[in-house]
């Protein structure tokens, strides 16, 4: 397609400008944009209203509404993300590693950016704002296709990047969107190896599936989170409560929210009449194995299907296990390789569980809501990788770069 | 598929007794694998000799058979590999970083294995034993589809290699080979991601699209490259022959090859007529732009497909350039991101050239074909990435594992 071609070339000649900034350039810039975003509220807000109506009128739950609506304050909010990716470390120049050969050639391995990012993402239009501040410092171009419900407000915030982007005398193609909304221009986007080194999903496990699927450019694959918790024979049962509590109900939407237990069977009996209750309190609905039902009142059935679901609700499954190695097996089969906890403290069974399980981030007791990019100390967050190649878990700035490297000679041949 | 779905079943459960086994377990294993290979010469000679014929008949090129003629000396060299291996430092386990969050969260950042690695890879049989060794040593599970025209030697090798395995009560799953060669199963092999955690391609351009376009499974894309020399005018012209005609004529037929020169107009009249001499003295047919043509007879022109081929061949193409910001710019044009090399003694330029130039490996002053494992100094290589997702480069042991985070908390919630 002629148009994603265009926008493709664009992004490279970007690319090779960008890699060239200076840290204090791209950090002025990320400022000053920052400011444009808080001083252009009005158009913002006023390009949101007209999503938020279409949506509205498309009968959006009130979930998704939320998520659209922007106000003053999340502008704010948004400027405030920018000017928190001013104060990190710019990874870019790194020398890794550097070693001489024994035939003289000195070969240094520097981190240098990704060079053009391609992003496609759902409804939160904040993340436009967030996604080109994180491409930027890190020296990427980056192409954004955003869902067709923010449409609007993502091409203001756009717009405004871009116009401070111009202003400071820096290539504006550093951050394009694809403003055609039909979906064979997404394909064709997943498409575009000539131009896009790198595709990171954002959103549900349709979308990710879709890119999964279609994509010839690498992708990080990020985002879903079937949990699970497993409450050990040695458990400290008293801190077990207010853990699972956090993992489940803190916020039941996110991909680092617990979706099910595991629970050492002999501790059942004291254990799962408390635990039902606590989450019961929290208008969690239960669904556990047959031993599960004998001790919660009101617990339901259980099926395979349960045991693989992130729910993403206020709904959790339970499952009785008879040993640690039962536990990993189960969590090894039905999980989705994002975060995973053990409560024990017997040290044997924590070392089992930790090398056992296969996932990005596992625990020992604590919750499986810290898997996120400020919780780990990263000061930012590009999402939560689920595959193994690149990057495994929350993603900062350095998971935005790659390396190149670079050997001086003095005639060498082989 | 059934059958895929069975290997994939199988080698996750090698998968987790791999990650499990000690360096020196691993090691030994290696050792005997290694001497099996060669107490079982006769075997793999005559299933090789079964190939063999079959290629003969089916008029295979002088140059294909000689890849896939075996011989006591070529499968001593393939031990020789798997001992080599045994030498080289095992990456699992190391703890990349370690940090302490405010809240008390204890992280831990683990180099582990890839988990399966899926290969699929063309005719020259000692990638068999090579790539299980390398993924062995990692700890991982390898499933490999070899390609028909070497399928009773693949056999052969993997069954003596399981068979050592079994022996040392080691599941023989670490080790599978795909033996059927219906195009329809290598294709679904591609969307075996329930069960493979990373695909390898290895083999010429086709091979390589068809992974890329058909794989669910991350890629590592290796291999394809069309590599530059750029001769600066403040090149020392003396050197630069040797390196030019090591680069391009040492071997041929491989990815680090030169295959396409950028020479400054200004010193094209003094040194275009000894270089074209040079290479023509070589048999390298030369295709150059008109400044080219009117300096070295005999050089064909070059058309601007040329500038884009890798021809694996004695084929180079010449183009006269005024600057090196115009080098950089044809170079990122029509490169793979391989190799490139700049011949300069202004640092001013080589500099520009190192940073400006979107490879894996840029040099100065030395020739492309130091892009290797070995010549790298990682005692192995599984290939080279042309990439920019996970590895770039030469890529050794290293490269075929991941890291998963550890966290130890004390009833952290948020």
């Amino acid at each position: 397609m002629e148009y994603l071609e265009r926008l493709g070339r664009k992004a490279v000649e970007a690319k090779f400008v960008l890699q060239e900034l200076t840290c204090t350039v791209k950090n002025d810039v990320l400022q000053k944009a920052a400011d444009a975003l808080v001083k252009e509220t009005a158009r913002i807000l006023a390009a949101n209203d007209k999503d938020y109506e279409i949506a509205v009128q498309g009968g959006m739950s009130e979930g998704l509404l939320d998520r659209l609506k922007l106000t003053a304050e999340r502008i704010e909010g948004m400027a405030g993300g920018l000017r928190q990716i001013v104060d990190l470390e710019d990874p870019v120049g790194e020398v890794m590693e550097a070693f001489d050969r024994p035939n003289g050639l000195h070969i240094e391995k520097v981190r240098v950016p990704m060079g053009v990012i391609g992003i496609i993402y759902e409804a939160r239009p904040n993340v436009t704002a967030d996604a080109f501040g994180l491409c930027f410092k890190t020296g990427n171009a980056v192409i954004l296709k955003g869902g067709k419900d923010a449409f609007y407000s993502n091409q203001a915030i756009t717009e405004v990047i871009r116009e401070t982007l111009a202003e400071n005398c820096i290539c504006a193609d550093a951050l394009q969107l694809i403003t055609d909304n039909d979906r064979a221009v997404t394909t064709a986007f997943m498409q575009l190896k000539k131009y896009v080194d790198v595709l990171i999903p954002r959103g549900g496990a349709g979308l990710i599936r879709a890119v999964v699927e279609n994509s010839t450019i690498p992708v990080i694959e990020t985002g879903t989170g079937n949990c699970h918790i497993y409450i050990d024979e040695d458990a400290d049962l008293q801190q077990a409560i207010p853990i699972i509590i956090n993992a489940k109900t803190q916020r039941i939407g996110v991909c680092n929210a617990c979706e099910s237990l595991l629970v050492h069977e002999k501790i059942a009996s004291r254990f799962l009449p408390a635990l039902g209750a606590a989450l019961q309190e929290k208008n969690v609905e239960i669904r556990g194995d047959e031993k599960v039902r004998a001790l919660i009142p009101g617990a339901a059935e259980a099926t395979q299907e349960d045991y693989g679901t992130e729910y993403l609700d206020y709904i959790i499954s339970m499952k009785t296990v008879s040993s640690v190695e039962e536990a990993v097996a189960h969590i090894n089969q039905y999980n989705t390789k994002h975060s995973d906890a053990i409560l024990t403290e017997n040290a044997e069974h924590a070392e089992k569980f930790l090398r056992g399980v296969d996932s990005a981030c596992v625990y020992v007791n604590a919750s499986t809501r810290f898997t996120d990019g400020f919780e780990f100390g990263f000061g930012a967050e590009i999402g939560i990788s689920t595959q193994k190649l690149h990057a495994r878990g929350p993603m900062g700035l350095k998971e935005l770069t790659t390396y190149k490297y670079m050997i001086r000679g003095n005639g060498q041949i082989r």
